[in-house]
């Protein structure tokens, strides 16, 4: 049997692997795109870079570099946000239209003064940054109202969503539950009532034990392939204990989450070369089971495949990889 | 209020529409591909031309062409398959690691002789016998296994996932039933229910009234943007009145169907030139209520736009157009 079809527990997704396409991991790669490897340090149309801040909104954060000597991060409200700071309105609209403001917070986080510098050529120390900056807005926002369900994510790439080339993240804190965050919390809720556990606790416990389809640890982190990944390489990194809101991460515990994720950026680019990928930090939205069932972590999806009108329609993935094959192609690259 | 979330009455999914961001219809143009228009009528390389019979596994059924030449459509198994028709295995796995075959029946459509002859370039008789094999085969698949449900689809350009250029579609029979389709069908019913109606007929009736989303009628089928469209421009083609599955249209619906498809695809094509997109039959999932609850339509989902990391990660749609203004628009060309 080469083709099966794999649940994922955390959202009772259904994902088809089917890895007997024929695909490798260099029919992924890109081809250069020689205009990117030639962007330059700085570009005197980029909103992001140093000098346009008339091109932008007024600065709402900003961290210094590690050597003091310039901004490493800025926080500034999405001048084209898909959430809007307003006051709540009532619903609108009768039994099939039904329609709502779109109450919330979007930011970017401009993640470097220079231009073409990505996360993964980046110092560990600038990442770092980067990685309380999400703190201090999580935070932040959470302080004046723990009710938003917060989602931080960087587009790399025109795959990915984005035109931007500055290296910059982005923050969007709203009160929306879809049905598929609903759906999450319902399967981590059942199963922490049947098992008196964090359901992710034990997926990471297992995982663990197992080895086959980790990629990294350190003291605090694990980095793995799930076993029913929806796109090829996608990778989780989940901190070993249970923490349900990355709000609560420690400074050390930072430290040790730029290592690990610039570790696994830059294992991805062994086999595929600069590659578009989103990521994700993701967490269960507030509800009176969070502290128990909640356990943050870090999707990351390489943009290597298209979904198409199956997918579309169904929800069911198609991964043209194995999954353990992927982790096997990352170690050997490591190794080599 | 310029940024609102609406909701898909058919399916509970929340769409944030964003027209605010700036974006016009001739941002989504993609350049035309030089290539691409120069494709010749015949490829000798190309395994579904006439006279390459030997790159493909045997023709399951083939349809004559309206003058009655040369075929007109033909199909064959998919040589890369994601389910397979073996015999069903019993699950295996444990609580984490649920797997199991992928068990179903994965064909090609191969639409016309003519490689380079897109669907929407085609005469209406020729797209005529199109659908004609589509209901072939659907009744072909449902008289062998009625538990298969089956999704046909078309993805057309590299944005929605094919490569192929030669035109064709595919259709997927399979027992999966992924949390998005169960939710469909739990919609459906519930509705049923409460109203003592089938949901989409109430929809389409409404949408018929307000007539402001309305692109394009015949006797017997409507088309029109979903209030909670997922992406641009996105369009639903379903039939007046109460048809379950696809498989009972007749030989008059197929001929109205033709020409709304063509009309449609074309007048797309007039603020978006020539666009990749995905089209899908979508019906309810085989249960004993669907006699009641399911109605079946065709989704045409231009691919303009890139799902980023909020989308992925929420399930969230974040639309940058107002369907509303894509009507007028479409509207507003087929007058010009």
């Amino acid at each position: 049997m080469n083709i099966e079809i794999r649940q994922d527990k955390t959202s009772g997704d259904w994902v088809i692997i089917a890895p007997g396409r024929g695909k490798r991991p260099s029919d992924f790669v890109k081809k250069p795109e020689g205009a990117k490897s030639r962007e330059p340090e700085y570009d005197p149309d980029c909103p992001f870079c140093p000098g346009n801040e008339d091109k932008i909104p007024p600065i709402l954060e900003e961290l210094p570099g590690p050597s003091g000597a310039i901004w490493q991060t800025r926080v500034i409200p999405n001048k084209y946000p898909i959430v809007i700071p307003e006051a709540e309105e009532p619903e609108s609209g009768d039994e099939f239209y039904r329609a709502r403001p779109a109450t919330g917070i979007h930011e970017i986080i401009i993640e470097s003064p220079r231009h073409n510098l990505d996360l993964s050529q980046m110092p560990a120390a600038a990442v770092e940054m980067v990685l309380k900056t999400y703190r201090n807005r999580y935070l932040n926002i959470t302080e004046s109202d723990p009710e938003f369900s917060i989602v931080i994510f960087r587009n790399r790439g025109e795959s990915a969503g984005t035109s931007l080339i500055h290296p910059h993240s982005q923050l969007i804190a709203s009160r929306i539950i879809s049905p598929r965050l609903e759906r999450r919390t319902e399967v981590a809720r059942d199963y922490f009532r049947r098992q008196g556990n964090c359901l992710y606790c034990d997926i990471l416990r297992c995982e663990d034990e197992l080895g086959k389809r980790v990629v990294a640890r350190t003291n605090s982190f694990i980095a793995f392939i799930p076993f029913a990944a929806r796109v090829p390489f996608e990778i989780w990194i989940a901190p070993r204990s249970h923490q349900p809101v990355f709000g609560s991460i420690t400074d050390e515990e930072i430290r040790e989450l730029a290592e690990i994720l610039i570790r696994i950026l830059r294992l991805l680019e062994k086999p595929l070369g600069k590659f578009d990928y989103n990521y994700v930090l993701s967490e269960l939205p507030p509800s009176p089971e969070r502290e128990a069932c909640s356990h943050w972590h870090l999707k990351i999806y390489p943009r290597l495949t298209q979904a198409a009108g199956f997918e579309i329609e169904t929800g069911i993935g198609v991964n043209p990889t194995l999954p353990e094959k992927n982790v096997e192609e990352l170690i050997k690259k490591a190794a080599g």
